[in-house]
């Protein structure tokens, strides 16, 4: 335990998982207990934060689609401030801080100001998709490799993508934030010739009690987004991996005289 | 608790995490708590299995190299055997189930004998090589993407890898099991373009206490990995997100006029 104790002036960047707090891990519920304030993003959900003790200050930094160049350069700032302060500061970001969430910033400006910034990895939205669904995403004999992207840049931009690169039908493509990027990515990775009947997983909410997931395939899958909500992380997975193991349950049809179901909603 | 109460006849594939106990979920510890009886291999840490509560019964499944095929159905069938025999069943993997260690031939093996099968995720080895080290594997500006890969296939065999749809700058690479293929990953991965000064982060046994982080360059790689013990679980992180934030501490050099260290290693 003492050596999750933060110091004064410290910063931890600590991955709150996927929403579950069951999927925090134990290390992150000690650092919680050790902070003097936390800051936390729109991603974290509220059973995450029922974890903070109760006197410990909760500061809300969520950014808005759009803004996003102002408001990280407002969150670094607040938590400079906060570590020249003697506060023992916790950022919980919701997945792992490694992988997307824009911690690279983060921790450069806490760097350069000469503040102590240190990591606790967490359950990236991808593993606790997978696990949600029962698959393994490097399934053999189906894929040899996964790879996570990003539907849109941190400013909102649309990704600079090989898309002959990505479109390898041995990977499982993991997508963030890719709803809005949903049409394109059908339409590219067919164009770039993976088989329109690629199985597509859509899991918005994973690991809380309101996930859904969803079984469709790439051609489908703009059709498919519009029944997950908008506002709701949403995570696409992309891949012979990700196919229902299980079978369909709700939402099935055919369609096109296809054999097989072409949308599987479980919940 | 009652949701992660393990029914009698029930297998769980739980995420171990990176070897750190203080790196296993909440979820994955109340599930222990819960099992009676605990399979599991050589890449779970013995901090993680302090974890199992005296009285449940620990079976090691390690598999050797070179022997996992008849091993993988033996484990299989002792899981089959367990399920059907009444028990509470934890099957512990390193890592996260979904990525690597084939969870998914367990999962298939499982199912297609009527035993009801579950995951948890885990915090995958690569975040908590990332997280040690300090650095966003998708830093705004050096990478668009992260891309796991295992180094040989789960029968020992060389991967079938496009090496030009691999060899992307902007892309961070996530090696498991990569050092027997180092020589071969530097080569082929030079040869398909990415520069032979592109950073490289070799991470042993992350998390633990035994932990080695090694700084170095993708050209020098095949001579980094012999300084890492061969039987430690290793990552391998390549791209230039994976640059050292903190500077050279140890085994600092520099040779053909470079300006920069080409060899950091850090505890």
């Amino acid at each position: 335990m003492a050596e999750h104790a933060i110091a004064p002036g410290e910063v931890w960047l600590v991955g709150a998982g996927p929403g579950d707090p069951e999927l925090l891990t134990r290390k992150a519920e000690r650092l919680l207990q050790s902070a003097s304030i936390v800051f936390y993003d729109a991603l974290v959900g509220s059973g995450v934060l029922g974890l903070v003790p109760p006197g410990v200050r909760r500061v809300f930094v969520g950014k808005r689609a759009g803004r996003h160049s102002k408001d990280q350069a407002t969150i670094n700032d607040l938590l400079i401030a906060a570590a020249r302060s003697g506060e023992r500061v916790v950022r919980l970001k919701g997945g792992d801080p490694s992988i997307f969430g824009r911690s690279g910033e983060e921790l450069e400006a806490l760097r350069t100001a000469g503040v102590e910034a240190r990591i606790c990895p967490g359950v990236t939205s991808v593993s606790a998709a997978a696990a949600a669904a029962g698959v393994s995403l490097t399934q053999r004999g189906l894929a040899h490799s996964v790879r996570y992207i990003a539907g849109h840049g941190s400013d909102g931009s649309v990704p600079k993508l090989d898309w002959h690169a990505l479109a390898d039908p041995f990977t499982t493509i993991a997508v963030y934030m890719g709803v809005a990027a949903a049409p394109m990515l059908s339409r590219e990775l067919i164009d770039a010739g993976l088989p329109a009947d690629t199985p597509v997983l859509v899991a918005a909410d994973a690991s809380l009690p309101s996930q859904r997931l969803l079984h469709t395939r790439l051609d489908l899958l703009p059709i498919a987004v519009r029944s997950i909500a908008m506002d709701a992380p949403t995570l696409i997975l992309i891949g012979y991996t990700v196919e229902s193991p299980t079978g369909p349950s709700v939402a099935t049809k055919a369609i096109n005289g296809a054999d097989r179901p072409l949308l599987k909603c479980r919940e």
